[in-house]
């Protein structure tokens, strides 16, 4: 005997998680779909040399890796990112640009799992390639935008900043080749506050007690997104970058007006750093207002160089990866997410073996009328089949037994209301029963 | 510089794929659910001891397995009956009987790619745990008749046979036990024909050549359902599990009617064993009418002994698969499948620079209506941008320009029949041009 278990780090989904989980990505889908964007696919493992040393030395540490029966060292993949780069550089000619993906898959990462991670979790990006447009930009944000309000949040601020900015006063300080550490630092300024993120500038990149609170000044600068463009020119100077950058956070936040975009739900804020060397432009990080402490449930931003260890084409683009599994656990905890156990709404319980047949059309009827039913399949007693209804979660029964099929009727019961009503119809004509139920499901709404 | 390319036996997919791949991924999901079956995920990665030896001896050998990080043996999935009998064993008793799940994912074997085959490749299946009940037989095959059907496969043939007739004519021939290999080369009879099958019988099970004819009579039981019932009982004998068998198949047939099944859409076929040990009852296989050589497309049966390697519990059921990636290959090479290289069928072009925030506000208001709108990201010439919508394949273009947001409308064009009207809509009311485009994409439904 082998004791059933899941491996340490991995989970598995019972349908009270999955039912909303598969609820909220197709969700995603449908907001991606909408502005264009198409879904892809790549394997989960790619040969080993694709994938290292393109994270992190820490994601480096965390993969999958392994010899596989053919001899060739293959690794699991770890993000999206890294597999949409070298999709990008290898078909790119047949793709053409602007190539806009997305991609909805898990990804596989060693981690600690004390920090409470899973080792198995789902990513889901979305990227438009090929292009420096600030069409894109803006429009990445109206994708962020649209998938939090279409997964039911409704206090939410997305931040956006530009690395142009903080590149352009680093430039000006003369600090650009310590940038990579500096960026790290000021990543982490929500969390430890500007004195130790100063000192970690001081002690990591070499700089002076001044310059570091010139860079935090930079970040300090808060206010509306008017006075904050404003005032940037004061904080990094003439710098063509800066200037450049500044222009650009103009652009973008006058297009996300013009598309509609309530003001409230934006926020210029420069001391937003994202700590990979990867971005060079517009940068996004996303807060739930009922919940910052889980962090940042939508981040990305702009780069300028996709393919560079797999293609010598220049491929620059923006886009943003959701942290669906993270939000899901946020609205659980806000208690916002319903609780539900069944995909289907209506329960047909089987209690009258003599009537398989009537409860088997009975079933087909209410389906083909796009109704989702479940007809539990042994003749059990009414109470116990209905206990299970309960524990289940159904919002429907239809009840029936010999004399209904006899006269042609059916108790339809609200089992959220526990009240119940008599439905006549016949199975030539069943639509008095479509209805009956169909306002039960639609007041459930 | 390194090569961007796919590991063998691994591929990626393209939006042309993805996107018909992902609606059937979606229409199989709604049929599902529309039965109450309900969605869950397992790990990609298990416990090795978890998945050896419950395949085939192939299906161990074409493992990709390895040893983690923390020095477990593990290894990746290569099927999604083994991590559901795993799932079930562990969580049972939380979910209660009967437990109706579906689970699409990918899995990965180490097949010889010489085959045609990959290494990577979705599956798609569903199962009612814990209960004998003939109910779960006949819905079942309902699903798979709703999968086909809501797939768009117009001709296909479910064949539906017992293990137990086979099982009681073993019995009823004193070769019970060898069960096992017969059961293996009948499953070859449609490939290699009676001559061959019944030389591997007595060469594999060591059977006598009447032996094998005798099996082989059950298998060539050819008419109508009412015609093989009938005459079954003269071949297979008075064996009770052969009787029993014979009158359950007279229930799934009866209760598939009552439920509105067509009755060409159904066919009993005394050949069909299904190779495995597992499969005690109910057994099924699908075929496209316009495309048998490739095979059952989505195939099951009902097994009595789930979870035996990991729990003292006797749990039986009844679920089935669907080649979905095989099914989708069937219908590209029969011309099935809308060529789509974009999930959007609007196209904006964006031709002129200093209309910017007009483009916007048009995309965001066909958006909000439902309609999936690319805008194209660089004021390039129309002409450009209009060649890259027909290669994307686009529905509909909205080409307005400084005189069309003058004066308030758009050409709609049509780029299937390259016909053209100009609509006249205001920013603050745009039906009349949600009007117009919603007509054209109904139009070519």
């Amino acid at each position: 005997m082998i004791t059933p278990r899941t491996l340490k780090g991995f989970r598995d989904y019972l349908p009270e998680v999955m039912i909303p989980r598969e609820h909220a990505m197709q969700t995603a889908r449908q907001v991606f779909q909408r502005f264009g964007f198409n879904p892809i696919d790549t394997p989960a493992l790619e040969h080993l040399e694709i994938l290292t040393g393109k994270g992190s030395e820490e994601t480096d540490r965390q993969l999958y890796h392994f010899v596989d029966n053919g001899g060739r060292p293959v690794g699991m993949r770890f993000d999206l990112t890294v597999p949409l780069a070298r999709f990008v550089a290898q078909h790119i000619n047949t793709l053409g640009t602007p190539f806009k993906r997305y991609h909805l898959a898990p990804v596989w990462r060693g981690e600690n799992t004390q920090a409470g991670r899973y080792r198995e979790f789902l990513q889901c990006d979305f990227d438009t390639v090929g292009t420096d447009s600030v069409v894109a930009d803006i429009e990445t944000v109206l994708v962020i935008h649209q998938l939090l309000q279409a997964l039911g949040i409704r206090k939410f601020t997305i931040h956006i900043n530009n690395r142009q900015i903080l590149t352009g006063l680093l430039e000006h300080l003369g600090l650009a080749s310590q940038a990579t550490p500096l960026l790290r630092a000021l990543d982490k300024l929500a969390k430890i506050g500007p004195d130790k993120t100063a000192a970690e500038m001081i002690r990591m990149a070499g700089v002076t007690d001044a310059q570091a609170r010139q860079i935090l000044a930079l970040a300090g600068c808060r206010g509306t997104t008017a006075e904050i463009l404003r005032r940037l020119p004061e904080v990094v100077g003439d710098n063509p970058s800066a200037v450049s950058g500044t222009e650009r956070l103009r652009q973008i936040f006058d297009g996300l007006a013009a598309a509609g975009v309530p003001a409230n739900r934006l926020r210029l804020d420069a001391s937003i750093a994202r700590g990979l060397d990867y971005y060079t432009g517009a940068i996004f990080e996303t807060f739930l207002d009922e919940a910052p402490h889980i962090g940042s449930v939508c981040s990305g931003g702009r780069y300028d160089n996709l393919v560079g260890t797999y293609s010598k084409q220049a491929l620059s683009g923006v886009g943003a990866s959701l942290g669906l599994d993270r939000l899901l656990a946020a609205l659980e905890s806000l208690g916002s997410l319903p609780s539900v156990r069944t995909a289907a709404p209506v329960f047909l319980p089987f209690f009258d073996p003599h009537h398989l047949h009537d409860y088997l059309m009975l079933a087909s009827n209410l389906r083909s009328a796009g109704i989702g039913v479940e007809l539990y399949p042994e003749p059990k007693k009414l109470g116990q089949q209905l206990k299970y209804a309960d524990s289940r979660g159904f919002q429907v029964a239809c009840i029936s037994g010999a004399d209904e099929f006899q006269q042609q009727q059916c108790q339809v019961k609200d089992l959220a209301n526990k009240t119940s009503q008599t439905v006549a119809y016949t199975a030539a004509r069943p639509e008095a029963l479509v209805e009956a139920i169909q306002q039960i499901l639609d007041a459930n709404r």
